[in-house]
């Protein structure tokens, strides 16, 4: 494709133009924010169908609060009014006049949908509620960067109350490998689960989990949160309900999210210096079969064979592209640059044989596919597809992970080399900063599963029992 | 239902307690905002799937557009700002600072949208553009009603352009039929499709089409709008293309919307004094089965019974109730609020007859069912019930519908009785202002398939050509 920044050149350059090519998404003329364009929309809404499936199937049910939430609600759990005031666009006019009381455009909702369950939440009998929200939020961006750091993104938002702080903690962590599983699943990126620092938490919460996975360029993407928020917000929202025993007790809480920011790491993970690859399970189109002929009787001998190809193909999201303003070449980079998975050329040569090309856009590789044979073949290849874009992208994971106990060698394979490092850590926020400080390395998380292992801090020396992850992150 | 107000003692009552009690939404902390509660939801979202499925056989793909709209954009097409910009909600902050340009909070997207299409559309290749999105808006509200007038809603707005006059009045005209149809056909209620007059139509349009349907008190409910915005906005964005032959010329355009508000519409045309009553193909469940017995012996009778007509009903949406925690009553009550459909009750002399006794919600009719044939008996009972739904909503629009010749006699059934007049009007505002004025009744719309006849304007005695239809609207 004409003009697409190479990807070993320029990395963000290239990570950009991908994007606007790809018509993924283009940039807004409102400061920070994008247009989501039909074909990046319909990628995000084949993860919304998977990921609302899911949420659904974990008992959630949907709905929908308001977008403008009253400071003086946003104000009344400390921790999250500080860390949110300042990312806030604030609506202070509305229907020609000043209003009394500014309202803030939700940078996320568990304010307003407390205000909410200290209303709807009286016993026992009414937990838990597991409630989810599809919805738009607005956290105000410096350095904006398409689908990864925009200041109005598209996300859900799942808010739950509890009855037990057990209860809330066992909700934490199924929907942190409900997001496992949709990543590794959906995506095939693979990700590792695990809690964050407590300077790294989110405003307000006792607990936050993260995945976090690998971009292409060995940096750290946090590709989804569950936070346990204990009894901060129901103590600061009055939440509370009578037991089975007759008494009064605050609720448990979480809330948990996932964003149009993933779909920026599926070109970060995936995408080569043609453009996209898109995982065949979230795929917009999974194949475009793409009709090759010069004449009226090359024309009539493909086209039967065009339409008993497409027929095969039913279940597989397959696109025809018998566009005749387009040339082949032209149409070949489209589609190469969209990361359709599969490309099927059938020309006349095609048709006397009855078979078509089949492409596949991951590797490159080409076959001959007998046309009464195309619908199984293709099913087959797409799974294939799947799972060793997963595979590649695991083995390329294992490739830029380091051990490390040197504070010296820390630092310079953060200087040359990145990816993830495995090191000691003491605990301390000081050691914590520290690092980031002089290496703009960030602990991603504490692996869920680690190995309990002896060691001293790679900063400060003090004792330690486990790695946890070091890396640059988006 | 306990507290819930009679429909024939107080219909505004009525309305708002039914959709607190059957739990569709409830008040927002925010001013003039609602919250859709699960319940309310689950009935959005299936209202959803099949409006989308039918935009998108049309040939229309989703995007998305940024929330936040730089007043400037706004400002752009004079009668459009004009008509939105009293009811905008305005953010003058953001990241902490006041910002160089306020940001509207979109009332509806024209502008933004085609600021978009000014740099995507070049040629008459990329034309027609075929973009819906499903969006919150903003518009500020003085006498805020649950559903039918919130300051926030959700809605799909599409939008389109085209090479000619012709293909944009055809796609406006399309798509009011794709809102008539699915109003017909899933909501059950009759709509009648036609233009809106020069005064009601939608800011910045050349024509506004509506499909108003009658409620049932009587009153008019516009329930979609399909806008032919000629070539307003082209001209104020600059959106223009290279046709053909060479020339430059502006797009033609459409827009069209239907929103939340018609969630009120079903419980308006539909409910009774217990409660909702869903159209089959829309509720979130369409027959709940309520086992009942009253100790171990009759719940090992029961219990078999309801597994198998559980397992009978598949491709229903079914829920089974078998809480504990309470009785008969409430439980029978608390689905005849919520409108489910069918209710299926199996208690200890079911079992002994291998039967389950099916009650209708929509007219109380009950009837036994052998379990072996239960599944399609249901399937049938929900299809009748759909289209019973549809023909009484139908028989009560017939018979508060008049046709009126006389002045007087306007005002007199505009103040005593209600309903839809079909009177000549000469086509002129001040006519149609004096009628509003004196009687309250506006002209919802020019019925697109109304008879040719002549007759005489019912305020002014000028001649008209075919008879419009008054009524006074939500």
């Amino acid at each position: 494709m004409k003009g697409l920044t190479k990807r070993s050149d320029d990395f963000a350059g290239w990570y950009t133009d991908v994007i606007l090519k790809a018509e993924l998404a283009d940039y807004a003329p409102t400061r920070g924010c994008m247009v989501i364009r039909p074909y990046g929309f319909g990628l995000w809404e084949n993860m919304v169908v998977q990921l609302d499936r899911m949420i659904k199937e974990t008992g959630h049910q949907n709905a929908y609060f308001p977008l403008l939430v009253p400071e003086s609600f946003f104000q009344q759990e400390s921790e999250h009014v500080e860390g949110f005031s300042p990312e806030c666009a604030v609506v202070t006019h509305g229907g020609g006049k000043k209003l009394e009381e500014n309202l803030m455009v939700r940078p996320t909702s568990e304010t307003v949908i407390c205000s909410m369950y200290a209303k709807w939440i009286q016993s026992y009998r009414d937990l838990p509620v597991l409630i989810n929200q599809w919805a738009n939020v607005f956290r105000w961006e410096l350095r904006p960067r398409l689908f990864l750091r925009t200041t109005e993104f598209l996300w859900q938002e799942g808010h739950t109350a509890h009855a037990t702080e057990a209860e809330a903690e066992d909700e934490t962590l199924k929907m942190l490998d409900v997001y496992r599983v949709f990543a590794e699943e959906y995506m095939a990126i693979p990700v590792i689960p695990g809690p964050k620092t407590e300077s790294e938490k989110f405003p307000g919460a006792l607990r936050t989990y993260t995945i976090e996975g690998m971009m292409g360029d060995g940096k750290a993407l946090q590709m989804g949160t569950s936070h346990n928020l204990g009894q901060n917000f129901s103590k600061a929202f009055n939440i509370n309900f009578q037991t089975r025993e007759g008494l009064r007790e605050f609720v448990w809480q979480t809330s948990w999210g996932m964003s149009t920011r993933t779909v920026g790491a599926i070109v970060l993970v995936h995408g080569d210096d043609k453009g996209l690859v898109m995982p065949p399970r979230l795929a917009p189109y999974q194949s475009v079969i793409i009709p090759i002929w010069k004449d009226e009787a090359e024309r009539a001998a493909v086209l039967p064979c065009v339409d008993q190809a497409s027929k095969s193909l039913q279940g597989v999201r397959c696109k025809v592209d018998d566009r005749e303003q387009y040339g082949l070449g032209w149409k070949f980079s489209e589609w190469e640059v969209k990361g359709v998975p599969l490309r099927v050329e059938i020309g006349p040569k095609d048709a006397a044989s009855r078979q078509a090309v089949v492409v596949r856009r991951d590797t490159g590789a080409k076959q001959a596919i007998p046309l009464d044979r195309l619908g199984d073949e293709v099913r087959t290849l797409l799974g294939t597809i799947q799972r060793e874009m997963f595979e590649r992208a695991a083995a390329f994971r294992e490739q830029q992970t380091r051990r490390v106990d040197e504070y010296e060698t820390l630092k310079r394979v953060a200087a040359e080399e990145g990816g993830f490092i495995h090191a000691h850590w003491c605990g301390s926020a000081a050691c914590e900063a520290t690092i980031k400080e002089e290496t703009k390395n960030t602990i991603r998380c504490l692996p869920l599963h680690r190995e309990r292992e002896s060691g001293r801090c790679v900063s400060c020396g003090a004792p330690s029992d486990g790695r946890v992850i070091f890396a640059q992150a988006y």
